[in-house]
């Protein structure tokens, strides 16, 4: 029997992650699959196995080291910049791999702790970017939120989580429009300063 | 060994379904446990965990044989009735038992066929329900919408998803009231008619 201190054990499960890793960053979370990741790592499909039974946990543990290519570095006109993030994130939902994680995320945080952590991290994360994103439309006189911005996080992201992972169905660009929409009163023609 | 044709694992499978069913309506989600769910049964709790290692695979079972308790029979004023059916949604998400069933339900249906049978069937409900009111609401003259019911459904009840199951924080009346602003126009006085 192998071992959490058995020093190939842990060579093993740190080659697998680095793989994971690389993929992710080369090939978005549809290229982390068992079969990719053991070829990259060098290892057998049934040492990936050992490791991660499922590869839901595995993408999270590898997402965790990656930045989330998400809602970072806003541009004016933020409303415009806003639509195409959560396109990209509703892109992303599209794919199973990108489902079981969230999906993972949230239900095994349930009982996991070091999930629970992953899970608080990404949410923070989240939150964190779309609350300076809407702060600068604010500020730079393109929206006046009508609501606190801890509530417009939940009401910009939860439509397209719950369509993509309860109702399992495409998010279309009406729902993207209307949770932005939701979220306050934007001025039609942002101001021309960059 | 047992088997999936053995008659007693048949008859104490359907025991402890009943036992499910009726704790989740006498008691609620919070009320169907492995202990209770075996006392109930009048079997063993190792029998319980043999027939479902976890809690929320079972509860689901059990949901789905009664009727689910959300958004039946709107009352005019139809925005009242929805304020009132989100809180009573809201107050069972903060049950780590129907966290549990919902994040189960999208987790688990990526790769069982029978999960995701429940799945679609609990969306199809709520969607449904939630789209019966809205019309009768519009019907009314209390609600002008502004997006399709299909996004409405999504907007309504995605931000309370999300902030249950991934940011794990209290749905509070402001983020149902911003759920409920967001599905469009309400008139300040319903028409007196009931």
């Amino acid at each position: 029997m192998t071992s959490d201190k058995d020093p190939r054990f842990l060579r093993s499960r740190e080659a697998i992650l680095n793989a994971a890793r690389q993929l992710l960053l080369e090939g978005g979370p549809g290229a982390v699959t068992h079969a990719q990741v053991a070829e990259r790592a060098g290892v057998g499909r049934a040492t990936v196995y050992r490791h991660w039974p499922q590869a839901a946990p595995l993408l999270v543990e590898a997402m965790s080291t990656v930045p989330l290519p998400f809602l970072d570095e806003p541009t004016s006109p933020i409303r415009d910049w806003l639509q195409r993030e959560l396109a990209s994130i509703a892109q992303e939902l599209e794919l199973d791999n990108v489902r079981a994680v969230c999906t993972t995320l949230a239900n095994t945080s349930l009982w996991d702790e070091g999930m629970d952590t992953r899970r608080a991290q990404f949410a923070g994360i989240i939150a964190d970017r779309l609350v300076i994103a809407l702060d600068e439309a604010q500020a730079r006189g393109e929206l006046t939120l009508t609501l606190a911005s801890r509530d417009a996080v939940s009401l910009a992201i939860g439509p397209l989580y719950y369509r993509s992972t309860i109702e399992r169905a495409p998010i279309d660009h009406t729902l993207i429009e209307a949770a932005i929409t939701a979220l306050g009163a934007w001025s039609a023609e942002p101001p021309l300063s960059s």
